[in-house]
């Protein structure tokens, strides 16, 4: 809280917090497949997450969702911050002035600069990204396919996956993800995509059930293969109070 | 990670990550009781958390080994980060000024800090709190007990024990917390204490045994009412790779 008296700077006369820096990793999931947006900056073969920096007047929530917004036209997306990156060797500053220097002159990057990370999982077939006037294209990528990223952003990428795979565990998922009605092996493959491994269909239907957040319907799937399966609908108060309270373990 | 233009200000040269604090909550548990550690400002009625800046040099992680030891004395603690506070009225910048101007020139505070929140768990008895030249002095206080603190601690308390309480959801705890030798009740009783909540006995032992982090000793404690309980014992290499791998899950 005590800032350097040798110096007469007042740091807070500028616009931007000096150093800090704000990533946004946003994961797309739809019919099965889960996937993380990403920026390809102009006329250049390299890729990062969307990012920028923390202005004075705005709180960190508030930055991820105007970052967020002018860097990929996403908006009001439900953004969670993670983690706060603030290692002595983030990136290699010649590097990248080097790579973007056509793009952004190179005395305007920090030397050092810590980044709050937040994260959001969105359905991707409902939002529409647009690249801002730094990025060539803004396009959503197979995790597998990610490639070697700007600055540390894969390894923030890394970490995004961990706190959603850890949300996962404990929180109720899936309201915008599936459609309305679904059966419980739609609802495991969600999860099961999500998590990167297969998951025990007995354990995770009794949990899903005993946590009330769905209601079995009267209905069953028609033409699908074997037995018809039963359809669910989400209980929405349930799976608030869920949301709020917390108590949906999965191992 | 772009800085302004407008000024020419070399913020790097600082020795300071300018507006960038780290607050530490240090949990202690002993015997069934779950505490956290508090600095009183000197000669005021004021308490915090032990906080600090975070300097140029040095790493979050470094900085808040450092920030701990300097204003408590511990040293080697396990800490981890859990949230970074970030709103824009974190505190009442003429309060602070009031409270503190004995100790801190006004001029010093920033307008908005940023604080990196960072938590640990240990257990009280084996740890000896030392105040710094601020501080009158560095107490264990109950959580029930801990009055209205400075800045916005009484928030990041709040959501470091948030923090702990899902860590114990799905990772083991209690290796240096526990004798060596333990009944699954001793067990439990800790679970209960840090959760804040009863937990289900019988649920509680089945998940504990499943996950192989506790091996049951062919002995039996002596001297309680009613039956004689079993010893356990960690399982140390099982409770490394569960701590590792994660998937311990409590409802």
């Amino acid at each position: 809280m005590i800032k350097e008296s040798k110096k007469e700077v007042s740091l807070e006369n500028l616009a931007l917090v000096p150093q800090l820096t704000l990533d946004c990793v946003i994961f797309g999931f739809h019919d099965n497949a889960l996937k993380v947006l990403l920026l390809k900056w102009k006329q250049t073969p390299y890729h990062s997450l969307p990012g920028g920096t923390v202005r004075q007047d705005e709180s960190l929530d508030d930055a991820a969702k105007r970052i967020l917004k002018e860097r990929t036209g996403l908006d009001k997306i439900f953004l969670r911050q993670f983690h706060t990156f603030g290692s002595l060797q983030r990136y290699n500053l010649e590097r990248i002035k080097t790579a973007l220097g056509h793009l952004i002159q190179p005395e305007l990057w920090y030397e050092r600069a810590i980044s709050v990370g937040y994260y959001a999982l969105v359905d991707y077939e409902e939002v529409f990204p647009n690249p801002d006037d730094l990025s060539e294209s803004c396009d959503w990528w197979e995790l597998k396919e990610v490639p070697d990223l700007l600055f540390d952003h894969n390894e923030i990428l890394e970490k995004a996956l961990h706190a959603l795979r850890l949300e996962l565990s404990f929180q109720p998922i899936g309201l915008n993800l599936l459609p309305e009605k679904f059966t419980m092996p739609d609802m495991m493959r969600m999860y099961e995509a999500i998590l990167g491994k297969k998951i025990d269909p007995r354990n995770f239907q009794k949990k899903i059930l005993k946590s009330g957040i769905v209601n079995k319907l009267d209905q069953v799937k028609r033409g699908v293969a074997h037995k018809s399966p039963y359809l669910y609908s989400f209980d929405k108060e349930k799976y608030k109070e869920v949301l709020k309270e917390g108590g949906l373990f999965f191992t």
